[in-house]
């Protein structure tokens, strides 16, 4: 592996992280989360990794590059799920039932809890578009699976299930964690809001199938 | 009125609020929300209302009392309500109903977005305590009337209900503003999630009888 560009460290690697870059990121993480986005500087940063603050910046321009890399993690996973599950023809319960589950266990697992950052007023400013309308691409997705899915007594209930999801990132706020059973219970409940009566085991049982098939293929489609 | 402590004003009132404390709570509430906490001085915030900075400070101790006040008002008026629901002998349904359709009215109603405040790293501090303890107050006694309500098949799901009505801080902060009928859809996907099959039309009728005559009781102590 490259050391990358830079100078040398001033000290023995701190952080998690297989590269500079990811060492920066997750360094950036707990600070952001911790302390504040505003009250982080790229310096204080730096001083976490253990690095001279000029390396920093030939990972990152900016601090809301950092920002904006870790914010794109937090949706690029499901967003990815989505155009699969897309071409799958599976029934729109379990393809739903599938991405909030997926959702949920990846935001749970996350070392820090960056959907906290959403709220952040700095993420209404120009620079961070992009990020908006690929969030606002993956809300669009689950309210039309939500749409296929809901019963006539609760079609307008379809823009609730995204916000269902998201919520364990304020679980994970005021508790610390996310009870282990959250990754069962939000997509469970996503079923019942949407005034679906049919057996969730069945579904949860097909929706496990069909994540572990799709985690196949991309797979064999990453090693060929 | 008592024109209140402090120097006379540098410029005619700007700020909406029938006291100086009230233009000052409106004031910090636009700044924390829309330029952020740690980015937003009280220096800044008595420019906005336009008083002398020491006036603030007859007000206020600190930006962190300033901080608490507001946070306070997003959970007082639901606990107030809480209080008074646990002495009526409405069904349990009546009341988780009669509470959601409340909270979420006022979390929509106010003029800032407080609730984006939540998720500050600052609120785990000692200082806010208390906040934290009302908080989890409120939360718990969701999690109570829910799990009188929740059937065998969703159980699990009385954590949900407190969750779903906090989305629509999330909501606001994505769409500018909730849409109106938010203020009966959550609480009839309340209802959905927890299995209850029964017809949420005339739940929401007996919540509406119930808000009504529980605001004017208030109101009768309030004037005798």
């Amino acid at each position: 592996m490259q050391p990358g560009p830079g100078r040398p460290r001033l000290e023995a690697r701190r952080r998690r992280g297989s590269t500079p870059r990811a060492e920066i990121l997750d360094a950036a993480a707990e600070l952001f989360t911790t302390r504040g986005y505003a009250s982080t500087s790229t310096r204080a940063i730096a001083d976490a990794v253990g690095i001279r603050q000029a390396s920093l910046y030939h990972h990152f321009g900016a601090k809301d590059d950092i920002l904006d890399a870790l914010l794109s993690e937090t949706i690029s996973a499901p967003l990815d799920l989505v155009a699969q599950l897309d071409v799958t023809d599976e029934p729109p319960q379990v393809r739903l039932y599938a991405l909030a589950w997926f959702d949920v266990r990846q935001l749970c697992a996350a070392r820090w809890n960056l959907g906290a950052l959403y709220l952040l007023p700095e993420l209404r400013s120009e620079r961070f578009e992009e990020f908006r309308l690929r969030r606002a691409q993956l809300r669009q997705r689950y309210e039309q699976l939500a749409a296929e899915v809901a019963t006539d007594a609760a079609e307008d209930a379809h823009t609730l299930p995204f916000r269902l999801v998201e919520s364990v990132i304020n679980i994970r706020s005021d508790q610390g964690s996310a009870p282990d059973e959250a990754d069962h219970l939000i997509p469970d409940a996503v079923l019942h809001m949407l005034g679906w009566h049919g057996d969730p085991a069945s579904v949860r049982g097909a929706a496990a199938d069909l994540l572990d098939r799709l985690a196949e293929d991309s797979y064999q489609v990453g090693t060929v």
